[in-house]
């Protein structure tokens, strides 16, 4: 598979077409960015972590019946994925408050939710990712209804799947944010990449941060972070 | 019916205790807000104005099937309601985009929207009345999902009757701003008020706002406006 023209540079990643016109070619950079770019800086090594957390994460997440764009890992930083059309949503899946939620609810940053927590921003720089509801999806035609029952479903699973498989390595999954590509024949698949820039990791027994967080909020040892996290998960 | 004790005054309306518990007494001020109580004003004549018209639409939404809290209109500015615990959400219903949707989405003010639009926002001073939606109720205990069930389906019933009869008084309806409350036998009934201080109404012909955003943006004839939408509903 031949690496042709870059087609898109996202904060973390880049995506290049390939001589096959059904997959893409994405390469993980170290760049990290938080708070809508404002704060800006690097995490050496991450992109090959998040790389290989992601496609580790991904592969076990098809066992269990989850369709995934992942195809093949080629290198440290870069995977072949299948090609897709990104719906512009940020699903937002959270089991404990902390982060936005907190700020905005008012509830302290561990407190156990009631019940799941999913939310919608709409996928867009120049808005700062504004949070959304179904209905605004349908009014501005982001999806359809059929399409947002699938990707509601597969995120339920998805956090029932990566909480309990996360807590065998004495991690508890806080929240993540997801993303969801349209194949070209109209199938709902999970895309994007699921590492700790889009995961918040607590240790199970110490509460420590294992995510973005210490890089958002300058706790120190965040390449340590990262590389716990693809260890209890790899063995790596 | 006696009136007792106040128990809550809130930025247009005081409460009063009466002397049947299943009774509450709102009288309604000239007192005008707006951005979270950042601007503040006075209206001459709203709360007699906002009385009447939310006491004669919440007349004619019960004979088509909503049930309000209305019980009888004793004076301008005063009104017997049944005792109801609130629920803490402000529900927004859009036809059409403007004001704070506007903003987040991107939207200009008078685009039509695809489908009706939903909003949910948790009632509280101190976070800034914050947006959320049906999983943050469940996950804070708000309501139960049947109430929620009860609540939307009220919320789109009452904005295709309410849509319709203002067409005929040369009205658009674009948004507006919906509270509900729990009965003591645990029922959801339509409570707070409708009126030009909680809806964006439209000239259907002029496109000129007949609400408080003439208070909102100084856009002058703000009373003339109240009492063009009274007029135009009631002939008075």
């Amino acid at each position: 598979m031949r690496k042709l023209e870059q087609i898109y540079e996202g904060k973390a990643k880049k995506v290049f077409r390939t001589d096959d016109e059904n997959v893409y070619l994405v390469q993980y950079k170290d760049d990290a960015t938080a708070f809508n770019g404002l704060k800006k800086g690097t995490i050496e090594g991450k992109g090959v972590i998040n790389n290989k957390v992601t496609n580790f994460l991904m592969q076990m997440l098809e066992t269990k019946g989850i369709p995934t764009h992942y195809v093949q890992q080629l290198s440290d930083r870069e995977t072949l994925v299948k090609r897709v059309q990104i719906v512009p949503l940020e699903v937002v899946v959270r089991n404990i408050a902390a982060g936005s939620l907190s700020k905005r609810l008012g509830l302290e940053e561990g407190t156990p939710l009631a019940t799941t927590v999913l939310e919608y921003c709409y996928k867009n720089d120049e808005l700062g990712d504004p949070m959304i509801n179904e209905t605004h999806v349908y009014a501005m035609n982001l999806a359809t209804p059929e399409e947002m029952d699938t990707i509601r479903d597969y995120a339920l699973k998805i956090n029932a799947i990566l909480r309990d498989y996360l807590k065998e390595a004495n991690i508890d999954l806080i929240d993540f944010k997801l993303e969801f590509g349209r194949t070209p024949d109209g199938k709902i698949i999970l895309a994007d990449e699921i590492s700790p820039d889009t995961c918040r990791f607590w240790d199970s027994k110490t509460m420590e941060k294992l995510d973005k967080d210490r890089f958002r909020r300058d706790l120190g040892n965040v390449e340590g972070a990262y590389h716990e996290v693809m260890k209890r998960l790899m063995g790596e």
